[in-house]
């Protein structure tokens, strides 16, 4: 099994390149493998293009290879229904694969009828498990999305090494480097929403767009998270340059107050989200979250602060996922703002405790991304 | 020089392993190579030993390999004099050795003599140069010794990911694992004294021993930073079993107290520290970090927090090298201890920065090891 985890990881990698795009299915690699040497590779690249595992074989014909014989590195347990494109296990059989790998089983299992095991019926060869840890890690969202009504839900975070996000007063620029803000700037291509904090809102005046040179793709929404409502008549660059892409999360009694039909009339959307049962002093973030699903069609949100609402989201079990970009400086004011705040902790055992999913470096900045540790 | 890279990494991983034993001289590591093939290794072991160049001159022949014509690759100049052994030039020389590739110049060259003109004279090709910034890095501690009158200062922190070290109420035990906490009595194997503050002192009781098992070396010196030195009636692991190892540090005022002569009549050493000039309710650190040189031999100390004390040494200039052991978790509580405490800072511009010398795991813990940029 040593050797043969870097086809896995391989295919974990084309997976990677539909990120955002596959949604609402999740993103599948594969490679196919002759004798040791990768033959052909192929990943699902968007929505109601083909899966990875009719990708690689497309490639390796397009490569004159003919895959018969061939052992197939699949990150996900293929398919066996007719979709929008038909069943993965079928081409498999009709290319005569000798052996299948798969990562992780397919969590549709019962309702897809078995993969795996219609092609143990027709003959293959099927192992599966290998880097599934890695491999399930890659459908997260995807099982979000199959076991929740809510987007999957990543919070960003840029920090100092002594954990501040920003100085006493609020000022935040610039903490990370410029890799690490063009990578930010690339996330909001494919979340779907970018969610900040009021004191954010009111500190920062922030567009929370994509500005990537030469992108003219969709923009995210803006959601601001923030008990009172603005003045519509103070400026802000959201309200002014694209009200209808901005989004308030506040009380009940404020969405139906003066200032909310105002804003309203300015195309903006807001939504009055409950108090928590359990803490009735905390909206109700999974209910905005929900909202942005079913009303906007939003699949991915990205929260960027600041500490108060990272830390009701973390409170609130709304974090599928963190990402850390962290430059080696060091602020050295304990009054300056901390990446988390809103709650007391007395004990280390408190802790939320988090599973290194991918760790590098954009430029100088260190680059963590990280999940719940189950 | 792409390549051979791979020659004065290996030089630099075993130079690594003196680190503590050659004090005060310089980690120094060697390979020498025939076709493209590592044939011999050698590392300054400890002082009073042979050099690198030697040791691996010595490897060659215990390994039956004439090393006439081999390239030696070493990670800093060869020496040129008598000191405690002969000039590692001459070994180079009557070894035949074709040429010979430095990592970093001796920056004591002038006085040395120059070993790598000596080389040229000999009719060796000399190169210069690679992985010059790692090498440089490798003797940090020696050119401190050489430039300063006090040890190398290693400062260590246990970090959450929000850069706490410690709840509100000062618990840390225990924020990094297992693998993190033997690493860090590790370094107290080799660091002459371990530096904490009054807050650390009272709140954990530490006794700031390496408590590996087995080990039977020495142990570090136990110094406290406290303006207020404690009770000696009023018990502390380190005052009943190691007074003779304990040194505080305090005001000048104090110093001359009851206590600090009730203190020294158990055997521990009370140091009175001048106020900083330029900040007069500062204690002088640096005063105390050289008196531990002069008095006490102590050529590396490991600075072990709290916050403020990581704080004071950082804006005194005291910190050569920053080493962080950083949990997967968050506290999540702002008003939990920061890493680094006691100034206002109110500019993102006014973080001290850090260059990333080493970077690696111990378990889930990141692990960072950084230096001042330059």
């Amino acid at each position: 099994m040593r050797d043969e985890s870097v086809f896995m990881d391989l295919a974990i990698r084309l997976a990677e390149k539909g990120r955002g795009r596959t949604a609402p299915n999740p993103c599948v690699g594969a490679v196919l493998v002759r004798d040791g040497e990768v033959v052909a590779e192929g990943w699902h690249t968007a929505c109601g293009q083909p899966h990875a595992e009719v990708e690689a074989l497309r490639d390796a014909r397009a490569k004159g290879i003919d895959p018969s014989g061939c052992t197939l590195y699949v990150t996900l347990e293929p398919c066996n229904h007719h979709g929008k494109t038909p069943p993965c296990t079928q081409a498999i059989l009709d290319a005569g694969i000798g052996e299948v790998v798969i990562g992780c089983t397919d969590p549709n299992r019962s309702v897809a009828g078995g993969g795996a095991d219609r092609l143990l019926d027709g003959g293959v060869r099927v192992r599966t498990g290998l880097r599934e840890q890695e491999c399930k890690d890659l459908i997260a969202d995807f099982l979000i999305w199959q076991t929740t009504a809510r987007p999957y839900s990543i919070l960003k975070l840029a920090t100092t090494l002594d954990g501040k996000i920003a100085t006493r007063d609020g000022q935040a620029a610039w903490i990370s480097g410029e890799a690490s803000r063009r990578e930010v700037h690339r996330l909001r291509t494919w979340c779907g929403a970018v969610i900040v904090g009021g004191g954010t809102f009111r500190a920062d005046n922030p567009m929370l767009t994509c500005r990537l040179p030469g992108y003219d793709g969709p923009q995210p929404l803006a959601v601001i998270v923030s008990r009172e409502l603005p003045d519509p008549a103070k400026g802000s660059h959201l309200l002014s340059a694209r009200p209808g892409q901005t989004v308030f999360w506040t009380t009940e009694a404020q969405s139906r107050s003066g200032r909310a039909a105002q804003l309203a009339d300015l195309g903006v959307t807001v939504w009055g989200l409950p108090f928590l049962k359990s803490e009735p002093e905390t909206l109700d973030l999974g209910a905005g979250l929900q909202l942005l699903r079913s009303d906007k069609g939003c699949l991915y949100t990205l929260t960027e602060g600041g500490g108060h609402l990272a830390g009701s989201m973390q409170r609130q079990g709304l974090v599928d996922e963190l990402r850390i970009f962290q430059a080696m400086k060091v602020l050295g004011d304990e009054e300056a703002r901390s990446a988390f705040a809103g709650r007391k902790a007395l004990s280390m055992q408190d802790c939320w405790e988090f599973r290194t999913v991918e760790q590098g470096f954009f430029d100088t900045d260190l680059y963590l991304r990280l999940r719940a540790k189950e």
